[in-house]
């Protein structure tokens, strides 16, 4: 194993940072390291907005779920999909801006591997990261918050910043569970479920010194049982996304 | 600059690999490493099907627009989103599941940064990656060819193997035409274009020995005047998909 694949398999969200601002050159190190991720086509459709404004970070951290660590980093990054600087780049020489669900697709993969290169740099770079889906919670106002136009959308934010925390590594589903051979395999992820469904029961219960006794199959029934964020479609829709 | 900024800042995608099939540890250390990505509330909503099937590749090639190197290199992975094992976790517990843009988006990201993680874990390898969005071309028969179930889909495929060839790397937007602070600006996205109108014109007519006179804005016009891949959206529906 090399220091790298070292460096990705010790990933763990971090929760608790240091009061420490990100430097300019660590910053400036992260989002070129996250520009050179693949771009589909290289239409390059997102953007990024560093956010170190402390009420701006305060605001979101509300809007998030009242996450206290999106407030409290070194920098948080939110990354949109953007394709405001696609149907600039079309207006410009006189030609009509086509969008639908493949450019919406591409705008949100672009995004999503530009940020793992900018969380794999962070934390070579000694740093800790947490991915915060929390601000989908309150889009609109995170929008306005930040100033988005039409066409560009907050997917995620990134909580960079010096860790004050060790947490422990969570398992993840075992490999045969999610890695198909030629052929999807509907019996594998069911045993993968099963597998994953006792390694969790025994991760939670050691957590929690045997008060939480679920499991992961458990914990998924009782998030989608019901929606969650009904008011996305509806948010896109009126910051311009064609989802046809 | 530390090895893994190295590692990251010198990406090029390999589209010529040598005839070397991927050792099955190379395999693992690289879907392990794509598994240790984030993943939200950890639902790890994504699956991979390594293709190693001469015949499947010769026909994913073709789906995919006649790309050579998707049946020649050392192995081909389609990361695909999976709502499909949330949706088998929570009939487990007897609960009806809700999906909707919110999971979709959940769904995509996921399986997004995994695919970056394994990008990079495969490059640490001395590997070459290319990402493919041409599965996009006719995800109804990739969905056949790999059996992938209602509620999955093929977001892209990802060719690794050992590079032949050493192309150079392309440049991408000036930091300042993505990088916002605190608050987006139309016009910083403005100059972005502008300045790297100029750098792909440059770069273009360097590596074309001045045959091709054309810049970024001007292919993204003549990529997006026309409807891209307007079947992606009736595809995800007869796959279960709900993007309301």
């Amino acid at each position: 194993m090399n220091a790298v694949i070292q460096l990705l398999q010790s990933h763990r969200s971090i929760r608790k940072f240091k009061d420490i601002p990100l430097r300019k050159e660590q910053l400036e190190a992260i989002v070129t390291s996250a520009q050179m991720a693949s771009s589909s086509s290289n239409v390059q459709a997102y953007s990024i907005v560093a956010v170190s404004d402390p009420d701006k970070k305060q605001t979101l951290a509300r809007l998030a779920g009242n996450q206290t660590y999106v407030a409290h980093n070194g920098m948080f990054l939110v990354f949109c999909a953007d394709l405001n600087r696609l149907q600039i780049a079309t207006a410009q020489h006189g030609e009509p801006f086509h969008q639908n669900a493949e450019s919406f697709i591409v705008a949100t993969v672009d995004a999503a591997l530009a940020a793992q290169n900018a969380a794999v740099a962070a934390e070579s770079l000694g740093l800790g990261v947490c991915y915060i889906g929390g601000i989908r919670n309150a889009p609109d106002e995170v929008s306005r918050l930040l100033e988005l136009p039409q066409l560009v959308y907050p997917i995620f934010g990134l909580c960079i910043g010096v860790p004050d925390q060790e947490p422990t590594i969570r398992p993840r589903l075992p490999l045969a569970g999610l890695l198909h051979e030629n052929a999807y395999s509907d019996e594998a992820v069911r045993s993968g479920i099963e597998a994953y469904d006792r390694t969790m029961h025994e991760y939670y219960k050691v957590r929690t010194q045997g008060r939480t006794l679920t499991n992961w199959s458990r914990g998924i029934a009782d998030k989608y049982r019901k929606p969650v964020r009904a008011h996305i479609r509806p948010f896109l829709e009126g910051q311009g996304f064609r989802l046809d």
